[in-house]
């Protein structure tokens, strides 16, 4: 849509030349047909460097942008990229289908489709899944009963997933009025599933709000886990049961986690970390390493705490 | 039906006037139609002013019901009240269905629909979800896919339901006999979802047993949340992934829980409150406070008490 | 299939006498037609007795097992299991069902329905729930939406099933390979859950690797429980809302664990025991008793521990 059309919308003062602007996204991400936000002055030097076609931003820091990049004065970036997301969101149409399905493919018929649906060979789809527009599956894949694939998924070849787990459901984002509202961001991103991957039963992986959650090769999840919008769970990861991952959080490769674990967000655990079950990890965690507790800690130094702990009622 | 003949089948004693009875409530919530039940002294307060019907009593106590109040006189009330239950839950008949449909709104052909079901206008609901007898849903709310929505529940308006999501199942409700059998208490209550409320993936809010489980206004939930029957979730709340609440608890409005939190059974949590992540609340808090940890306290006096701990293995 | 068959496909040197395999099992459970696998020297006394028809084992433990048992010789016993494991595993065929129904069933015309099911008289399949092969259903059971029932599951008389449910899904069983990848050990058990049993909304039980999960009489679950594969939950038991159980753990009769508890894998939990909300048990515990915490002890002493905690900061 036409960047002035947007501002009117959303209630910002427009008076540059008009622009088409197709999304939203981060400063450093964006196109020159994408609005990006800046909130926080960490992230103050990837102003200058922004590609974004514009991006909104209080009067005090638009000098920093540069001049090809237009400013939309805003004491609210977070709320107004809010507004904005809503009118790139894709659009339902749930009265048409199209798929498209390779060789011995066998699709229940109750199956609920999308539009523009592409289906590798050797593919099984069972009674009640529902795969939403222009959700790709990679040869050899077996979706399970009642399972819900959203819009814009990609899943790999040779990937099983369960019953009840629900892919690319939107992620938790919300921008806040003064009075205490919360104001969807909506979340416009996907994501995408590599090859041999296993979702176990009500699992549930948020999209992205920009961009993509990556799931990598070869990662195995066990049931009822919650991956946030915009994580990276590295290759070959082994989550069990009820772990939950907070947004924006990287595991690196071989990565393993215990039930009910979990890791808050914008974190990174290093490659073959891990994390014993019933932990939280509030910081970032190098790899090689064995960790525990709440707040995670190295799993030996745990291990102390507990024996101290244990002796208090003694001492 | 008939008290004298409910009286019958449970094995109660009964020589007073016969009344008919349409159902059963707590004691301050009884009307003369419904039955109560008392068990436990801390609310002997309440029996001189019930307009219960009737209430399950001992004998012991039976004296300070009103006199427009049948005593029925057993020493396992919560018992004899769970087996009434069962003759006032909704009868299920899944061979017919009726709804009725505001202007604009998409219903997927694959929907489930049970009778008498009221939908407002601009509403979508996608493949493969069902919508329970009686069920209403407001103007321009969003029923993802393979959604669940229990008998009598009441959907605002402006809400989104994302898949796999289950509201108004059974709330965990049992009456325990000597030999250690569990009798079920048919939860006979809805849940009602007031307007601006999104609710993320496998969630699932349990009906009340008697009365309405409520999630306010404005509320968000993230994914896998769990609510106890007879919660009351408070206006603007945020809850994030994993979150537990037991029965009967009150969030006031704009609370925040962290993921993979929970609340106790019966408790009060004031509003603007903050919970972290991994904490459990076994006690009320007040409100415009930060709380952590399991028994969860002051999030400044928790952070204290790690500080304290992490020095244990130096001292 | 032919054992020489078998070796062949995953590279084992086969030169003993033919026989017909139908199946892998434990050391102490296989019959003369199942391979099993010998990986860890605490199992050494399980060889000389096992029943199996051969054995994955190392050559240095092959003299162990009796002369009518078959020793295949690797290095990688685990991983040969995993990769025979894909032969023995239900073949899914989406094309047919047939079903036999008892008296007064009322199957919703929406079910998803496979091979070989048998429904006992009363029972109600509501909108949407899936069923697999070789399914049966005990009498006067409820099947709410959107549930979804693995092959070969067994569902005793009188149980309810709430939506989102998920019963035999695959559980979590991987051989892991020198360069970190993760074979699939394909779960070819099943799930039996017996008389009076009520399971929450969006639960997951998964199948036995070999053999069976059990869920026994009378056991009511909340919402969002985890069952690994091959546990046996006792009699009567109360599991409340998100606990998890990992692989191969026993409660005995009438455990009660609370909201987000867990238990570690392969333990015993004895009779009449109490597990407070959020704990985590990492040791057998006997019956009869309370506990809490994490890891799990004696709830007097997890409440001294605590007041000590607490006065830390005093100090």
């Amino acid at each position: 849509m036409k960047l002035s059309k947007l501002c009117q919308e959303i209630d910002i003062n427009f008076n540059s030349q008009d622009i088409e602007i197709i999304g939203l996204n981060t400063l450093t991400q964006s196109t020159p047909s994408q609005i990006s936000f800046f909130t926080d002055k960490k992230y103050i030097n990837q102003l200058p460097s922004t590609k974004a076609g514009a991006v909104f931003i209080s009067q005090e820091f638009a000098h920093h942008l540069p001049k090809s990049t237009i400013a939309l004065i805003t004491d609210e970036s977070y709320l107004k990229i809010a507004q904005s997301s809503k009118f790139f969101t894709h659009k339902l149409d749930i009265t048409s289908s199209s798929v498209e399905i390779g060789n011995n493919s066998n699709i229940d018929k109750s199956v609920g489709l999308g539009r523009g649906i592409v289906v590798g060979d050797n593919v099984t789809i069972m009674y009640g899944a529902y795969i939403g527009d222009n959700v790709t599956i990679g040869d050899n894949s077996i979706i399970n009963p009642n399972t819900t694939i959203y819009h814009h998924t990609k899943i790999g070849k040779n990937c099983i997933i369960h019953s009840g787990t629900v892919i690319g459901c939107d992620g938790y984002g919300f921008a806040h009025t003064k009075d205490g509202r919360h104001i969807k961001i909506y979340q416009n991103g996907n994501v995408e599933i590599e090859d041999d991957v296993e979702i176990g039963a009500n699992c549930s992986i948020d999209r992205a709000v920009f961009g993509t959650t990556y799931i990598r090769k070869g990662t195995k999840f066990d049931n009822l886990i919650h991956i946030g919008h915009n994580c990276d769970i590295g290759e070959n990861t082994l989550l069990t049961a009820q772990v939950g991952m907070a947004g924006s959080s990287i595991l690196e490769r071989n990565v393993v986690m215990g039930g009910q674990s979990a890791v808050a967000g914008h974190l990174t655990i290093g490659a073959f970390s891990t994390i014993a079950g019933k932990s939280g990890v509030t910081k970032s965690l190098k790899g090689n390493n064995n960790y525990a507790g709440f707040p995670a800690i190295e799993h030996k130094r745990w291990l102390k705490i507990q024996a101290k702990i244990s002796k208090l009622i003694k001492g």
